[in-house]
C-alpha cells in the first residue's frame, strides 16, 4: 500500500458505521466467511479465513473468491468517502492473480486512488498469510460509481 | 457471442469429460450453486440460479459472484482447448458490470478469442435471465495460462 | 465482431458528421497517420497504415499505438450514440495484445456493447492486415463517459 | 508509488544501458518526443513534454498517448529485471484516465509489483505537471511476458 497516499477527509462523519452496516447487508460475504477488519477514510481491510468449500481444483482459494474480496475492498474504500445517504456501485475491475492463494487466511487491502464526484478509482492488494508470512497473491484496479441519493436496502 | 468466431479443434478428444471433472473439483462452484451447462471446443456455458445468500446490499447477485462465474466461464473455455494432462490458471481478468444481476438465474458464456501455446485470451458475457428475458449484466476479458504438465488434484 | 449485436438507434441524426469532425480535431491521430474508415450507429472502423516511425524495438507497430487506435475506435463508437452537443471521455480501457502488429496496415473495429446514459461500455478488435490476410492482433474492453453539455473545442 | 516496495536485485548488471538502448530503438517514442529519465531495478520514469500534435479534441494530451508512455513505463520497469539477452513483451494493460493530461509535461512512473519467471506484473502512475504541480492523471496495471532468448533488433 501507498504509505505516501493522500489522507482523505470523509464527507460523512459516520462513515465507519455506515460502511460496516453496508458490509453486513452483503449476504455473499457471510456465505464465504469474510469479515471487515478495518475502515479508515479511503482505506479498508477485509479478512477471509481459509475454508475447504471456497477452493478451486488445485486446493487453493478460488480466484473468483479472491476477486470478490478485492472488489469489495476497493468498493468499501470508495464507500467510506461518499456522503451519508449515498451508495456505491462497481463499474468495473481488473484483477491480476500473481501467486496461489495459499495459507490460513487472506487479507485484502483496498484504497482510494482518485476520489471523483461521480467516479472513484481504487486499487487493492490481496495477501495470502501462511504461518504469519504475508505473500502478495493478487492486485486489482477498479472504477466505482457514486450514487448520490440511492439508499441501500435495510437488512 | 461471436457467431463468426473461428471453430477450434480440441487437442484432447476427451476435453468435455476433462473440463467437467475439473469443474466438479471446484468446491467454490458447489458453494454458490453454479453448474456447467455446456462444453464445446473453446466455448462453455455456466448457469447460476438466484439464491438470497449470494446477494449484495441492494438484493442483486453480488458482483464478485458474477465475476466468479465469468472468470470460470473464460477459464473452462480455455481449458477445453489444452492437451490432456495440462491444466490452466487465470493470469488476470477485467470485468465490467453493466446492469444489476437481477433475475431467476445467471448464464455466463465464455469463449476463446486467441488460443496461444502459453497464453489463451478469452471473453465472457454474463446474462441475467428474468421471466425468460436475457439481459446482459457483465462482460469480461481475460488472460489464461496453460500449464503443460501440471495435473489437477484428484477429488 | 458481433454479427448478432443489437442495432442501435442514434439520438443525433447528424452523428456521422459529428464523429468525423471530432476525429479531425485529434491532432494525435494526424500525427500517427490514422483515418476513420466507417461510422455507423455504435460502430466505427479506423485504419492505420504502417510507417517505420510508429514501431517498437522489434520492428512491429508499437503496442501503445495499437492501444491508441483501439481506444479511439471504442470511444468514437460510443460518441456515435450520444446526443448532439454532448461529448465523450475515456474512463478506462483494457487491452490484450494477442499477436505482433505486423503488416501493411491495421484496422481497429470498435463497437458499443452497452449504451448507458452516463457510462457506455465498448469493445474493440484490432487486425493487422498483411497481403490482405487479416490477423487479430489486439482486443480491448472499455468504459466511456458521456458528458451531456460539454462541447468540443472548435478546430 | 510504493515507498515500501521491495528492492529488486537485477539479474543483468548492465540493465540500465540495455534498457536505454531498447528505448532508443522505439521509433514511436521518438515520434511523440518521450524520453527515459530514470532507470532503476524494477522502476523507470519517462518524461513527455507537451506538444500540440499529440493532443485530442479537447486540447489535452491524447489518452492513447498517455497509455503509450504508461505501457512503456511498466514494460521497461519489467525489462530492467530480466536477464541479459532476454527481452519483454506486453501481454495486456488496463489504464484508468483519472484527470485531463493538462500541463507542460507528463511523467510516467512504472514499477514492478511481481517479478515472475515468465510473467511480470507492473503498475504505473502518470502525472501531468503544470507549473511544477504534479497531478495524477492516469493509473495502469499491466502483465508483461519475459522472452528468455529473444534478442531485440539492432538499430
Amino acid at each position: 500500500m501507498r504509505r505516501d497516499a493522500p489522507i482523505f477527509q470523509p464527507r460523512d462523519a459516520g462513515y465507519a458505521a455506515r460502511v460496516r452496516a453496508s458490509f453486513e447487508r452483503q449476504r455473499a460475504m457471510e456465505l464465504i466467511g469474510a469479515r471487515l477488519l478495518l475502515v479508515e477514510p479511503g482505506f479498508v481491510e477485509i479478512e477471509l479465513p481459509y475454508r475447504e468449500d471456497i477452493t478451486q481444483q488445485h486446493g487453493y482459494i478460488h480466484g473468483g473468491i479472491v476477486g470478490m474480496i478485492a472488489d469489495n475492498a476497493g468498493g468499501f474504500a470508495a464507500n467510506s468517502l461518499v456522503a451519508a445517504g449515498a451508495s456505491v456501485l462497481t463499474v468495473e475491475y481488473k484483477l491480476n492473480l500473481v501467486a496461489p492463494a495459499e495459507g490460513e487466511r487472506l487479507i485484502a487491502r483496498g484504497e482510494v486512488i482518485r476520489p471523483g464526484r461521480t467516479l472513484i478509482v481504487t486499487r487493492a492488494d490481496v495477501f495470502a498469510v501462511k504461518a504469519e508470512r504475508w505473500n502478495l497473491c493478487a492486485v486489482m484496479q477498479q472504477t466505482i460509481m457514486a450514487l448520490p441519493d440511492k439508499a441501500e436496502r435495510t437488512a
